[in-house]
């Protein structure tokens, strides 16, 4: 991945993998990539839930915005594949699986070569549970070495990845074309992943991923702010939200705390669009409340 | 490691595999051996550094008190074979690999076997840099899947899964035999595992690694407390030590900050001689001094 340190123009000559993806534009167009009217955002994790509805808002509330949506299995990310029948010029989907770097790499290629920049990045990508692979624990008895070694690759290593793959394309981007004066790199923690607010216990794989997640957000806003590039990173909670992660686990959730993904996002989106270089490093609840670390 | 649920005298009737490390006494005398005058301490990551000297002062400042002390290669562990030739009735030295928890159960089960219970469990363990494996990050450019899972396996798994098949043991000992209420498990953290205090950047695997094993500690802090358990955890960052995993990066430390590991190791045992059940579960410097999530 050498390549991506240089900058964007050097890439134009590039050759490269192209996606199978509708490209918005021809290869040749884009020397002045990285001016696009309305912003270019990535939503990685896009297929249901909190993902979804953030392409679907940002397509939505921003008549020019490019709004690119990754996911494992495009072919079957039913929503992506409606809202591209109402958005086709400005939904790009691509195949991302956060656990195979090559695939985060060939999606920072295909970005590079249809838009030179981005503007947004949100990782919206998160497991909590998945039959025989990982279950939330209740006691330390359960704990499993092989179900928190997977919840540290999907929800901590991969989002930095994306990062660190997209970090060149966000610099050339910066926050032209858009409201904000910097890039916005979003990634969705969670407040059980704060320490300080650790009442309850439990769910071991799940904080401590998001807490490692916490961690390396902090690190990378820390390395954008001494190098002055126009990016930065923020930490966010959505709430609990009425969606195919929670669903398991809503019993305990008191009434009016159960958020729509529409609400949620609509809040997020609040955060993101108001975001100054002094938010940098910081973990924002839904209500734009900060989370103790 | 259903058998080690159950309490520990239904333990000595069980067979095990004994260990080949000579046992101060036999199996059938262990009936009331939660009752040792001194304690029975555990240091995990024994062979040198850090672990290394808690061994050395347990011993030596503790003439009754009994030591088990644990690493990957005891007949490579020079430390502790001197150590051994010294105290050969109160040192008791296992083959324990972090990385692999049916070697962690085999050690249970010989502690449980030799003396029925613990009193103290210090992780001493961690790893910040390897050759060809970890290396200590200067950017995010330089991040590295492989790295960030090496750590979270080694500094953040590893301790917790020698907490969940020694938490019988812990329980089983409580305070009894020292001057303690409680048992005390402490794991070695470090202060660049703060989020809160992280202001360089850097250093991704290692940070993130001893960030989770503070939210890991913290929420098994939050069942021992719930089950009102003999048992509490803490969290110690020693400050930089002269030892082998500092060495490469001593240069940049102010003077007067570099600490020998008889001066950390020795503060180091005052917090946990000294800790309370109003401590259980948090982050303390070698000064005593919490240390900010």
């Amino acid at each position: 991945m050498k390549l991506l340190l240089l900058n964007c123009r050097a890439f134009l000559s590039t050759p490269v993998a192209l996606s199978s993806v509708r490209r918005p534009f021809s290869a040749s167009s884009s020397v002045s990539a990285h001016k696009w009217e309305g912003g270019v955002s990535m939503v990685q994790g896009a297929s249901r839930g909190i993902g979804l509805e953030f392409v679907k808002q940002l397509l939505e509330k921003n008549e020019k915005g490019h709004v690119i949506a990754t996911c494992r299995n495009p072919n079957e990310a039913k929503g992506l594949l409606d809202l591209k029948n109402k958005f086709s010029e400005r939904l790009n989907i691509l195949q991302l699986d956060l656990t195979i770097e090559s695939s985060i790499e060939a999606s920072a290629m295909s970005i590079r070569e249809n838009y030179g920049s981005l503007n947004l990045l949100i990782n919206a990508s998160g497991i909590l549970s998945m039959p025989n692979v990982l279950l939330p624990e209740t006691t330390l008895n359960k704990v499993d070495k092989s179900s928190l070694m997977f919840a540290y690759e999907v929800n901590a290593v991969g989002p930095i990845l994306v990062i660190k793959h997209m970090w060149p394309l966000l610099k050339a981007g910066g926050g032209s074309g858009t409201h904000r004066d910097v890039a916005v790199v979003a990634n969705l923690s969670a407040r059980v992943g704060s320490i300080g607010d650790n009442r309850l216990g439990g769910w071991h794989s799940y904080r401590s991923s998001k807490t490692a997640l916490n961690q390396l957000t902090k690190t990378v806003s820390v390395e954008f702010a001494r190098k002055k590039d126009p990016v930065i990173c923020i930490l966010l909670h959505p709430g609990t939200v009425d969606t195919d992660l929670s669903r398991p686990f809503q019993r305990n959730v008191p009434e009016g705390k159960l958020f729509t993904k529409e609400f949620s996002v609509q809040k997020l989106l609040d955060i993101i669009n108001n975001a100054k270089s002094h938010d940098n490093g910081k973990f924002f609840a839904w209500d734009g409340q900060e989370i103790p670390w």
